[in-house]
C-alpha cells in the first residue's frame, strides 16, 4: 500500500483544467513548458515515493524529542531532508538570482501537494522555509537577502515563523515580545513564542526565525508590530554559522499527530535580530509569508487526502468480506460511494489550489491586478477547503478500513490525526472564511463576479456535449452569484456568522466547474464519469450551504451565551 | 471545565419532546413516573460527575495493559466500576426477577448517554454487559438465566460479545470458530476472536463471553452459526467462579483512542461453553444483543458530543482573543456558530435516541407491532447519526480550541480520538444505512410513513404559533416522504449506493421535528431560539441529501474500479 505521487493526474489538471498553458505562454515562465513541468513533477514524484513516504510511519512512532535543549528528529528524517535539499526541492519557486529554480507557483504547489502526501511532518519544514524566502525576497534589505536567501534556498538553513504567544493566537496584535534597538543596526529580541513548527532541527546548519515583536515606540495592536530575522547561530564574517544566539527551545508540545514535526515553545532572551521591512510594518511582511503558506497548507490537506485515499483504495481492493462481484469490499456500494467521494473531493480541492497557483503566476508574470485579485480570492478557499478535504477524506479512509481503521498499525489513523492541525494553523479555517467574506469581497465582489462569469461561460460551452451537467453547474454558479450579491449588501460584520457556509458553497461550485472542465477534456473516460458523480451527487450541497447563508446571522446571534449553556 | 451530566436537558426532552409520558402511563412502567425518573437521573448524574468523569483522562494516558495474560485496567477504573456496580447502574433496565430495576429503556438510554460523556472507555464495559443480559434474558435456558443474570446485573461479572474474526468482520457468516458437542450438554469452543472490547478486566470476578461459533453440522454462512456462553471461570456448584476455562487474551490492540478500554484478541482453545438459544440460531440471539447495543453505541456518540461541547463552551467563555463584547472568543460569530451547531446537533441526535428508547418501551409494555416497527426503524438512525454527531461535534470542539485543540493536554483531542470507533463498531454506519433502506423499509415504508404522518401533524399544530418553522418542517417531511416513495420503487440492491445520504436526510428531518417540539414547549426560551437556528440553518441540508438519493446509484456504479485508480 505504498504511496505513489499522483504525477499523471496533476499533469492532467495543469493541462486541461486549471489553465496552466497561460502561465507557460508568459515570458517569465516561458521555460516552464508543459513537458519540462512534467519532467520536474516526475522527478519530484520519485523523491516522494522512494525517499519521503517510507519515513512517514517512523515520524509518527518515533517523534521528534528535545534532548539537552536540542531537537532530535525522527529516524531517517535527516537523510530524507538531505535528499530534498540536494535535489533542489526545498523551494523550487525561489528566485534564480539567489540560487532558486524560479519555477511557477503552480508547479511548486503541485510539488508541495505530493510531498505532503508522502510525509507531512517532514514536508512542513521546507514549506516554512519557502514562506520565509518569500517574505525576505519581498521585504528584506539586499544585505540580508544576499546572506540568507542562498542558504535557505539550498536547504542548508531552514526557516520558521514566530507569531503566536500564549495570549496572542488568532489575535496577533496582542503579542508582547519586545525588540530593543541596540544602535548598531541590530535589535535585542525578548519574549516567548509558542506553536513554533520546526523551531529547531538537527539536520540543518542554522535555523532562521522570523519573529514578530514590538519596538519601544510600537503602537498597541497590529499596527505597532515589526518583523525580525533572528538566526539560531549568528553568521560570522564569512556568512557561516558562528556563535549561538540568545534563544532556546524550552519544550516540545505533545500533540495528537504530526509527531515527526517538532512544535516548539521558543524563548528569545535578548536574542540578536535584524529588522525585515520598515519599522511597525511587520504585519505586511508577515502576510506575504502567510499568503504563500496558506496555499501551501491547503495542499498539505490535499496531499494527505491523496495518501489516505490511495491507502483506502488499496485496502478496499484487497480486503475480502461478503459476496461481491469483485471479491473484495470495493464491490459493496457504500464502500464504492466512500471512495468515489474521496476521489471527487480531492479533484475539486486540488484544482482550486492549482488554479490559485496559476493566478499567482499570472499576477507575477503579467502584473495584472485581475490575476492578483483572483489569487487573493482563491487563497482562503484553497486553504480552508483543502484542509477540510484532508480531514474529511482521512476520516472516510478510517471508515473504509472498518475496525482496522481504529488500530494504529493500519496507518489510516495517522492520516486522520496528522492532518487535523492543518485546519487550524496558518489562520484557522474560520479566519479564512472571514477573510473571504470581508477583505476578499471589498472589491464589491468584482473578483468573485469575474470567476463566476468564467464558470458560466464554460458551462455555456459545455451545453452542447454535456447538457445536463452544464445546466447544473450554470445554475449553481447563478445561485452563488445571487447569494454573493445578498452578502455584499450586508455590513462586513454581519457576514461573519455565515462566512464558513459561504466559503464551502463557493468551493462546491468551483469544484463543479473544475470537474466539468475535466469532463470536457475526457468525456468518455474516468474524469467524465467522476464529474457526473460529483455534479449529480455532491454539487447539490451548495444549495443547502447557500440557504444557510441567506438565513443570515440573526438566528445565530439570537442565541445568547446563556442559551448555549442550557 | 469539568463534565456535568445534562440531567435537566434530558428531563426536558423526556417530558416535552419524545413523549415519555406515554411510557409512564403504561402498567408495566407505571412506577417510572417523571418525578421518579428525574430522581434516578439526578443520582446517575452524581456518579457521572463525581466518579466517572475524573477517570477519563487517566484512561487515555495510562491505558489498559496486558500483564502475564491478565488485563490491568487504568488507574481508578476498578474503583469507578465498583461505584457503578454498587449503585446498581450496570443495567438499570434489566428484569427485576433477576435483580434488575426494570426501568424503561428510555431511562437506561439517558443514563448510558450521561455515562458515556463522563468516561466512554469505562462505560463500554457495562454497556456490553447490558447487551448480554438482554440476549440471555430472551434466548438462554432458565438454568443459565438463574445462574448468570444476577451476577451480570449486579456487576459482579461482566459480559462481552465475541463476533469478529480476522476474516469475518461485517461478514459475520464467514467465521470459523468451531463448537464441538461434548455430550454432557456443554460444548468445546475453539477459535480466535478479535476486537473483543473488555475481553478481560481485573475488577470483576468473572468475564462472560458470548461467542458465535459453528457446530459440526452448521451450514456455511450465517444460517449455521450458534451462540455460546463461555465464562472465563467455570462456575462451581455454588455458582461461584471455579476453575479457569480454556481461553485467554493473546494481546491488546494499539488503538487511536479509547485506551482505557482493552480491545482483546481472544483465543478459545477447547473452552467450555453452553448453547444459548437453538442450534444454528445464533444470529437471531446476537441481533437481540446488537439491537440493544446499537442504541447504546448511538448514545455513546451523543455522550461524547455533550462532553466535547461542554468542554469547548467553557473554553470559549474563558479564552480572551480579539475584541468582543463578551471579552472572550465566544463573542466571535464563527465561534458562536460552531457552538450553536454542536448544541443543535446534540439536541437532534439525543432526541432521536430517546425516541427510540420510548418506542422500545412502548413495544414492550403494549406489545403493539407499530411501536416495535418504530423502534426498529429508529435504531440504525440512532446509531449512525448519534455516532456521526459524536465525531462531528468532537471535531468542531478541537476547532474551537484552535491550536490548543491539537495539543493533547487540552483534552479536546481525546474526545476526537475516542469517539471515532463508535461509527465503526456494532455494525459500521454504512451497514446501519443498508439496514435502514433494506430491512427497515421492507414493510413498504409503513413505519416511515407513520413517523412522517406524526411529523406533519405536529407541524400542522405548530402553524399557529411558529408558522415559518412549521412550514419548513412540513415541507422537509413531505420531501422525505416523496423520496422514500422513490426509493421504495427500487430493488433493495439498488438502494445501497444512496443508503447513507438517505439515513442522514432522515436524521435531519427527525431532528427538525424534535427541535420544533422543543420550541413548542419553550417558544420564548433557549429551546425556541435553538430550534430556529437548526431549522433555518441546518435543516436545508436535507434537500442536498435527498437530491443525492434521487440522483441514484447509477452515477456511482458507472465508476469502475479502474476509474477510481486514475
Amino acid at each position: 500500500m505504498a504511496y505513489r505521487a499522483p504525477v499523471p493526474e496533476i499533469a492532467f489538471l495543469l493541462e486541461h483544467v486549471v489553465g496552466y498553458d497561460a502561465v507557460a505562454a508568459t515570458d517569465r515562465f516561458a521555460e516552464a513548458t508543459p513537458d519540462m513541468v512534467h519532467a520536474v513533477l516526475a522527478e519530484a514524484g520519485k523523491l516522494c515515493d522512494g525517499v519521503m513516504a517510507p519515513l512517514n510511519r517512523a515520524g509518527d512512532l518515533r517523534g521528534a524529542v528535545l534532548e539537552n535543549g536540542v531537537v532530535r528528529t525522527s529516524p531517517g528524517f535527516a537523510e530524507g531532508y538531505r535528499a530534498i535539499a540536494e535535489g533542489g526541492w526545498v523551494a523550487v519557486a525561489a528566485p534564480p538570482e539567489h540560487g532558486g529554480m524560479g519555477l511557477p507557483m503552480a508547479v511548486a504547489t503541485a510539488i508541495n501537494d505530493m510531498m505532503s502526501g508522502a510525509c507531512l511532518a517532514l514536508q512542513l519544514n521546507p514549506l516554512l522555509t519557502q514562506g520565509q524566502i518569500d517574505a525576505l525576497d519581498h521585504h528584506a534589505s539586499d544585505d540580508l537577502k544576499a546572506l540568507y536567501l542562498p542558504k535557505l534556498i539550498s536547504g542548508a538553513w531552514s526557516g520558521t515563523m514566530n507569531l503566536t504567544e500564549p495570549q496572542a493566537g488568532s489575535d496577533v496584535g496582542a503579542l508582547s515580545t519586545r525588540a530593543e534597538p541596540r544602535g548598531d543596526g541590530t535589535y535585542a529580541i525578548t519574549g516567548q513564542k509558542i506553536y513554533i513548527s520546526w523551531g529547531d532541527a538537527d539536520f540543518v546548519e542554522n535555523v532562521c526565525h522570523l519573529v514578530l515583536a514590538r519596538l519601544p515606540d510600537g503602537a498597541p495592536g497590529t499596527k505597532g508590530i515589526s518583523l525580525f530575522l533572528v538566526p539560531k547561530y549568528l553568521p560570522d564574517a564569512a556568512g557561516n554559522p558562528g556563535i549561538a544566539n540568545d534563544l532556546k527551545v524550552l519544550s516540545l508540545e505533545h500533540k495528537m499527530g504530526l509527531h515527526g514535526s517538532p512544535t516548539c515553545v521558543m524563548s528569545f532572551e535578548g536574542a540578536t535580530g535584524w529588522l525585515v521591512g520598515a519599522p511597525h510594518d511587520g504585519m505586511r511582511a508577515m502576510f506575504t509569508m502567510m499568503n504563500n503558506a496558506r496555499l501551501g497548507v491547503g495542499v498539505e490537506g490535499i496531499g494527505v487526502a491523496e495518501a489516505a485515499y490511495q491507502h483506502a483504495l488499496a485496502y478496499a481492493q484487497e480486503r475480502r468480506q461478503g459476496r461481491t462481484t469483485e471479491g473484495t469490499i470495493i464491490g459493496h456500494a457504500d464502500v464504492r460511494r466512500m471512495l468515489a467521494r474521496m476521489r471527487a473531493e480531492i479533484h475539486a480541492a486540488r484544482s482550486i489550489a492549482l488554479a490559485c497557483g496559476v493566478a499567482l503566476d499570472m499576477a507575477r508574470a503579467t502584473g495584472a491586478a485581475d490575476w492578483a485579485a483572483r489569487a487573493a480570492f482563491l487563497t482562503p478557499i484553497a486553504k480552508a477547503f483543502g484542509t477540510e478535504t484532508g480531514s474529511a477524506v482521512a476520516e472516510t479512509g478510517v471508515q473504509v478500513f472498518g475496525g482496522m481503521g481504529f488500530i494504529e498499525e493500519s496507518g489510516a489513523a495517522q492520516f486522520y490525526r496528522d492532518v487535523r492541525v492543518t485546519a487550524i494553523y496558518e489562520g484557522t479555517n474560520g479566519i479564512q472564511a472571514m477573510d473571504l467574506v470581508g477583505r476578499k469581497l471589498m472589491d464589491h465582489g468584482e473578483a468573485a463576479g469575474r470567476l463566476l462569469d468564467e464558470i458560466e461561460a464554460c458551462a455555456e460551452d459545455a451545453r452542447a456535449s454535456l447538457p445536463d451537467l452544464a445546466e447544473a453547474v450554470w445554475q449553481a454558479a447563478e445561485t452563488l452569484r445571487e447569494t454573493t450579491d445578498t452578502l455584499l449588501r450586508l455590513p462586513v460584520a454581519d457576514r461573519y456568522g455565515v462566512a464558513v457556509p459561504y466559503l464551502r458553497a463557493t468551493a462546491r461550485v468551483l469544484g463543479a466547474h473544475y470537474h466539468l472542465r475535466a469532463a470536457l477534456a475526457d468525456p468518455e473516460g474516468a474524469h467524465g464519469r467522476l464529474a457526473r458523480f460529483y455534479i449529480t451527487r455532491m454539487l447539490p450541497e451548495h444549495g443547502a450551504l447557500l440557504a444557510e447563508v441567506r438565513a443570515g446571522d440573526a438566528p445565530l446571534m439570537a442565541l445568547s451565551v446563556a442559551d448555549l449553556a442550557v
